[in-house]
């Protein structure tokens, strides 16, 4: 058959878990992508209700799977169950947050300009806009969040609300769990009677199934959570088609914590401690991780860092969610020990079990980092790095130095943020969410939340791909010029039957037009 | 010096006008944009109401250029005085909307979730969440558009009234018209105390200068409206960035009408004439000029085309904008002579000017023009082409071949519509703005407006560039966590200082936080 075939294994045991999986052939390719296309003028004019109910059955076929769901999660990735347990809760969560979305139904924008028939010197038309659905959309699930963003994840979720058929590429680090999400959602696709093709999966341990999507004329857009290196390939290649689409690729970023002197001075164990934890949620594997602590020399940078290292001694050693992620994180601290500008602040005890990877801490003058770009790259893992500055002056010229970051937080006390004017007004240019005495870890699910930022940290900076307003995403624009009131749509007819908020000729209103 | 200069001419007479105009050079191109980022902290710090007086001083100040301004671009563009006069009303008029939205407030989606301490297992960190600037903005001028797509066109405006800095790439086809306006912005942000940087322009005859500031690092992003040719080589070379940034372009299109049977039957001679003066307005110089009409054999096709003619005849010859559009108008209307398939149906009367150009229309059999890809080009200028389908399967056949458009337009009794819910379903694909009974042409400056389409209509389906929400191409979300009350902007306080619409805790409000 010439098909590549790859099986799941307990990143823990490293043993070989028993089901084989196939990697999607360019057929399978093709007709997920037809089936979709054919679906997607069935899907797009299904009212938001039915959508809804389709988002809802996902949301309780997923929990239905119960134990059987989390024991496989664990198995192929490793993670304790009660973060899988908070997973699943999420993963539900933010689908009926999209259904409840598509309920309310004012996420549409319409936006309705009434005609002036007696305008001079031309008679003003009827205008009438709402959001429609783009078509199929290609997500990528993502590694290190096997529910939540993987096959019925925040990208799935949002693209099937905006009613886009999905073809998902399955991860291959856990392909098992998958293919489970991947029947639930099958099934709640026929129990709600939604058309053949609205959701497909292809697993894929190679590039080949991906790229054929990415390629596929038929794709509209692609939604990507994972590495520079993959998300960037997949923005190269989107941009490379005859008719290029857009990528929302997530790609991650080191997540600075700048910590200011009188904060530093007051509670240098609280703020330690704090990013020890933080640092080493999930094995370090979370996209929010913080990457680098940027403080100043002052006489509280002695307890600083020994709190730290305390901190971090209490750590325990654990596997990563695959051995591709323990093999590039101990290459990557390799490199780093090699190079003499940067010091090893703590390494945690040793594990004797090989799969199990040891939080670090390095420390590295500010004029060091600044001129090592190769400093600036993430490191997936429990691994942060302290950048020591001399003065204000230097944490500034840092902060310029910036690539785009999902976050920046600033430790400080109130007045400091003041007297930090200008540092507080760099860092926000180079991040999607800032962050005051807290940790970026945790991305909240709400119509506030930012998960995004400028690149390298996303390929778009317009958009987030958590929260309600990652809808917005997969949707655009369309305008309906004097077209007769019967032939609208719901959203955009007179009596505004399904009572959403509109912009009426400049105005919000639930009204009806009179 | 190697300086590149040119001049500018009158495109009726072909005589030089006097002035002499520079291409940017390297260095000049670097200080515009560093004096861009210099300016940028400081205007994006500049409060709605700041922002809004400049941009009524821009409006104020190309008004009080009066008929300097007219009597420049009338010699530059050839076009007639009354259309000109209108345009100015519709610029300035769309700088005074910015104005407004800015004066309103509204526009940067404050979205707040308040802190839940106690929520469980862990609590719930403030969220507050704006739309912020990007950063410079590059704006590349339209020749067919001299004021109200150009120096102080609506990229412009909408960049500006954002918080964005902005280059502009002037049109070398009315360089003296664009220093008049560029001084005039110049002035405007002199008057209101703008810091300097705040706008530059740089001339350009050749692509050297405008390449140069794409390919800027401070260049955050490109507006650019004009051929499919320039708009995917800007694409593509912002594409090819180290730190890709996106680009607006709106590289126009065929704009097709579809004329069901029934209309044409009623009102062959009224429908005729309409699509005539459409094609015929400013030269066919419009992006959204119908290029394309389709239709069915029935009985009152002959009656159709004949009025059509008849339309066309009446048409008055005259020169296009410059002398490379109305030589690439003859090579096409040439190109399309040469193909035995397509039929002329009428050539209007000759001109003895060399500079005129003839209204033509040809038609061509729906087969033909579906197997003929080079027939789906624009060609821009007075001339459509009618495409005769068999009947309604083969139009539809020939919507689903289509690529993205600006606009689709459907002549039709009201009952054809559900008679051919196919077709429009699948129109409503393939463009941003659909017409019924109605021309294409005329763009309203409205809210409700979408100006753009799928590609290659635009390189982004999302984005309108026409209206106030063309404002949203050059903003991102930031997302404030734990921000202090006293340090967040106005926008996202809790009182609410500015009076806006905001969505708090998932609901909208113009109330204060309790």
């Amino acid at each position: 058959m010439g098909r590549e075939t790859f099986k799941g294994y307990d990143p823990i045991t490293l043993e070989e878990l028993d089901e084989s999986f196939c990697d999607g052939t360019p057929e399978e390719v093709n007709r997920a992508m037809d089936l979709a296309m054919e679906a997607f003028y069935k899907y797009q004019e299904l009212s938001g209700i039915k959508r809804a109910e389709f988002l809802e059955a996902i949301a309780d076929e997923i929990e239905a799977l119960d134990d059987e769901l989390i024991n496989r999660v664990q198995m192929e990735t490793g993670l304790p169950e009660a973060r899988l347990i908070g997973e699943r809760g999420r993963t539900t969560g933010q689908i009926r947050m999209f259904a409840d979305l598509l309920l309310e139904g004012s996420w549409v924008e319409a936006t309705i300009d009434v005609a002036q028939p007696d305008r001079l010197p031309v008679p003003r038309q009827d205008l009438r806009r709402k959001l429609i659905p783009l078509g199929p959309v290609i997500v990528f699930a993502a590694s290190n969040f096997p529910l939540a963003f993987s096959i019925a994840g925040g990208d799935t979720a949002a693209a099937l609300a905006a009613g886009n058929p999905v073809v998902v590429k399955a991860h291959p680090s856990h392909p098992g769990t998958s293919e489970l999400v991947g029947r639930a959602v099958i099934k709640a696709a026929l129990s709600t009677g939604m058309p053949e093709g609205v959701f497909s999966m292809i697993h894929g341990s190679s590039y080949a199934p991906g790229n054929a999507l990415v390629l596929h004329p038929d794709a509209r857009a692609v939604g990507f959570t994972g590495s520079f290196q993959g998300g960037k390939a997949l923005y190269d290649l989107a941009a490379s088609r005859p008719e290029p689409i857009p990528v929302f690729a997530e790609m991650g970023s080191i997540n600075p914590v700048f910590i200011l002197d009188q904060a530093m001075e007051k509670r240098p164990t609280e703020i330690a401690s704090q990013l020890a934890d933080s640092v080493n949620l999930a094995v370090g594997q979370f996209c929010t991780k913080p990457g680098i602590i940027v403080l100043q020399e002052n006489k509280a940078l002695d307890a600083f860092l020994q709190s730290l290292s305390r901190a971090f001694a209490q750590k325990i050693p654990a596997a990563m969610l695959n051995t591709r992620f323990s093999k590039n994180y101990h290459n990557n601290i390799e490199r780093i020990e090699r190079r003499k500008e940067v010091k090893f602040l703590h390494q945690s005890q040793v594990s004797d079990k090989t799969t199990d990877v040891i939080p670090v801490i390095a420390s590295v003058s500010a004029e060091d980092f600044i001129n090592n770009p190769s400093l600036h790259e993430e490191i997936f893992g429990p691994f942060t790095m302290v950048i020591i500055c001399k003065d204000k002056h230097h944490m500034l010229q840092l902060a310029r130095q910036l690539r785009g970051q999902l976050t920046l937080t600033l430790m400080a006390e109130q007045d400091e943020l003041t007297r930090y004017r200008e540092l507080t007004a760099t860092l926000q240019q180079k991040a999607g969410r800032i962050i005051h005495n807290g940790v970026p870890t945790g991305v909240e699910v709400v119509p506030s939340m930012h998960h995004g930022g400028p690149f390298p940290a996303t390929t778009d900076v317009r958009f987030t791909s958590v929260g309600t307003a990652a809808i917005k995403r997969f949707v655009r624009p369309v305008c309906f010029q004097n077209w007769p009131e019967n032939q609208l749509p719901d959203d955009l007819r007179n009596h505004n039957p399904l009572k959403i908020s509109r912009n009426v000729n400049g105005k919000w209103t639930k009204s009806s037009l009179s």
